[in-house]
């Protein structure tokens, strides 16, 4: 296995120190746009290699797979590049692996009830051209999407024998703190996506019925608020829809009624989301700012501490994880979390790589392991509930990092 | 009297629109940074001559003074070019109005319980060299600062024996509306300025005592919440300390044992500046933002709509005012509301201006008049509270603005 590694950011960087401590490739090209910090990430190991790329545009990314005789093209940039970097892939016989799928476009008249172009649309549209060409594109294999969808495979294989919700539930205690041991607010992960995420119409999947014209539907952001009970001490946390690529995956392979997806953002994070909404600061487009020209939404980003800065002054873990309701494989009703928790300060001491980044950056090298090793196989556009769960848990475990579950009250 | 009026923004503009229908002026020169808006301002009147100026140079504004035998400028730019406009006043031996005076620092250790740079300091610093020229700034002459004051005044000589607390407290109930009739967020007045003033240490007043130090002193952003009910169908709104001239000026010339500046901001309001200040989005130190550098509170101010625009979608009444606590000339305890109320409609049928810049604006026309009549008169940097009340709030009426008194609980 010969793997492009486009984006050598937070993930991207997380990414290659997980990957250097395995044996199942033989070499992995570290390419950015900024080249030094390609340079930087791909000195941790020698069958690393650096590049420069251009991920906007298909040529650039088809011309590095060929020059390197590329297998396995693994995207680790923010989804607005998928579609280059996806048929930049196919363009040069290379199998595919992201994080994240294909953007969203509101519905334009009922944004807020009717889905308009849906997340991975585009990259489905084209999943015969995939199948046909037998290349596998392993579509969002981070930890959410990616590891849930893993667990939503797992409960209807090993759990349950029919499933209500599919319900993936994802929360953290973690506290950033300045250099007096004040507490400031700094998010983990890229706040431009998560103002894309959160402020985009939440999508819902439901069954068709006699009450249900079944299908995809959208709510308004921060619909449905629930306090979920997260385990291993992190205790409760306000959580709400929130657009996510596994309502769009679940249902595509595994049999259920409803998938949801509910992000525990915590009471101060959704008033600053909808702040910014009601400013207009979430916007993408420039405004004219003496003189300049700048997008609200990246002056926002540029305010708030560097998410891959804020490691060490972390604290407290991350958890994220797949709630699934409906009928025990012992014909009883059964409610099961089932969940993945990274401790922060953990993650800095063994990788050096915060506890958010580092559990997205995990995932897909265990399913690039099990691709290598021939466990995992397919060809067409697959999310990672396609393939068995259990081999892929057991990898995950192997890595230092298990899973776990917890019975709720049904 | 000729006129120097720097700035055709908002309030100057409403400025021009008012002292046109008034014969107590020979010739106004409007001027601006910005010519093509002076000349709009300045078209309006036959007495009125556009100018370019550079409000942030003393010999831009001296020399206009010059040129044009100006015998008193009115400064309506924003605060920050407050001391060369002033000092380009005295260097031409004119005298001076403003609406708002020198900015403030914090005190750089305690700056939530101590008073660092107040404001107006740099400008009383100098009142001595005016009063030995025998020239008049008079200074904070909007509406607050401005006419709450001469409601102070007037409070002291015709109300009360001894006051206990002279209280401005500024509400309204303006609702902007978008093409579809949907209720959006835009402030009525300066984005900019009012991030400064809400965020800015809140300054209060009291006489020294056996309890208490006395003097100046400062609370932390939003403190001290009160509701207070305004008159004239506003009803309840949410009022917190904020920074504000009344509590610099009030104390120097009326007998009192505090003096207090709540705004009502409302909850909505009083939250999204909190999360601004979170987000470090009022920080007026320019950012880098992908290859372009800007204050993010300039970016702020740049997604929300234009306050100079928001008057024929805007509805509703703005109050200025003072409460006013003591005991009455008849020796018993008394609680007064001394306030004026402008209709946004009125003022867009009447001027062609929204209430809030209109309200602003009206003040020292009739100030300026008062001053042309010789009613007014001295030298100093002094506060509207300096002169005889009952001539201004007669001319007020005149003008076709009355303003009103409601009795409190005591």
């Amino acid at each position: 296995m010969r793997i492009l590694l486009v984006g050598a950011g937070g993930v991207g960087g997380a990414f290659t120190a997980i990957a250097a401590r395995r044996d199942f490739f033989e070499a992995m090209v570290v390419a950015d746009y900024d080249l030094e910090r390609a340079e930087k990430a791909a000195a941790t190991d020698e069958r690393y290699v650096a590049a420069q790329v251009d991920a906007s545009s298909q040529e650039s990314v088809e011309a590095l797979c060929r020059e390197h005789r590329i297998t396995h093209v693994m995207n680790a940039v923010d989804p607005v590049f998928n579609m280059p970097i996806f048929d930049g892939a196919f363009a040069a016989g290379a199998d595919y692996v992201d994080m994240a799928m294909s953007l969203s476009r509101p519905h334009p008249d009922t944004p807020y009830s009717k889905c308009g172009v849906k997340l991975g649309d585009e990259q489905f549209a084209v999943a015969g051209e995939w199948e046909q060409a037998g290349r596998l594109a392993l579509v969002g294999m981070g930890v959410e999407p990616g590891l849930s969808d893993v667990f939503a495979r797992y409960a209807a294989d090993h759990l349950f024998s029919e499933i209500d919700e599919l319900g993936t539930r994802d929360g953290a205690n973690l506290v950033v703190r300045d250099d007096d041991g004040h507490e400031i607010f700094a998010p983990s992960f890229s706040m431009w996506t998560t103002i894309e995420e959160c402020l985009n119409p939440p999508v819902i999947w439901e069954r068709a019925s006699a009450d249900v014209d079944g299908g995809w539907f959208t709510t308004p952001p921060f619909s449905e608020p629930e306090v979920f009970d997260f385990p291993e001490g992190i205790g409760p946390v306000e959580c709400v829809n929130v657009e996510h690529e596994e309502v769009l995956l679940m249902p595509r392979w595994v049999d259920c009624q409803r998938v949801t997806f509910k992000y525990g953002l915590g009471d101060e994070f959704i008033n600053i989301l909808k702040v910014l909404n009601t400013l207009g600061l979430d916007k993408t487009e420039k405004v004219r700012v003496k003189g300049v020209e700048v997008s609200p939404r990246d002056v926002v980003a540029a305010v708030l501490p560097d998410p891959a800065t804020v490691g060490p002054r972390m604290t407290g873990k991350t958890c994220a994880g797949l709630w699934v309701t409906g009928t025990g494989k012992d014909s009883r009703p059964r409610s099961t979390y089932l969940y993945h928790v990274v401790d922060n300060e953990w993650a800095m001491q063994e990788y050096g790589h915060q506890c958010v980044v580092w559990q997205t950056a995990v995932n897909p090298v265990v399913a690039l392991e099990l691709v290598a090793r021939g466990t995992w196989s397919g060809a067409g556009v697959l999310g990672p509930e396609a393939f068995d769960a259990q081999p892929f848990l057991d990898l995950l475990t192997e890595y230092g990092s298990p899973w776990g579950m917890v019975e709720k009250p049904v």
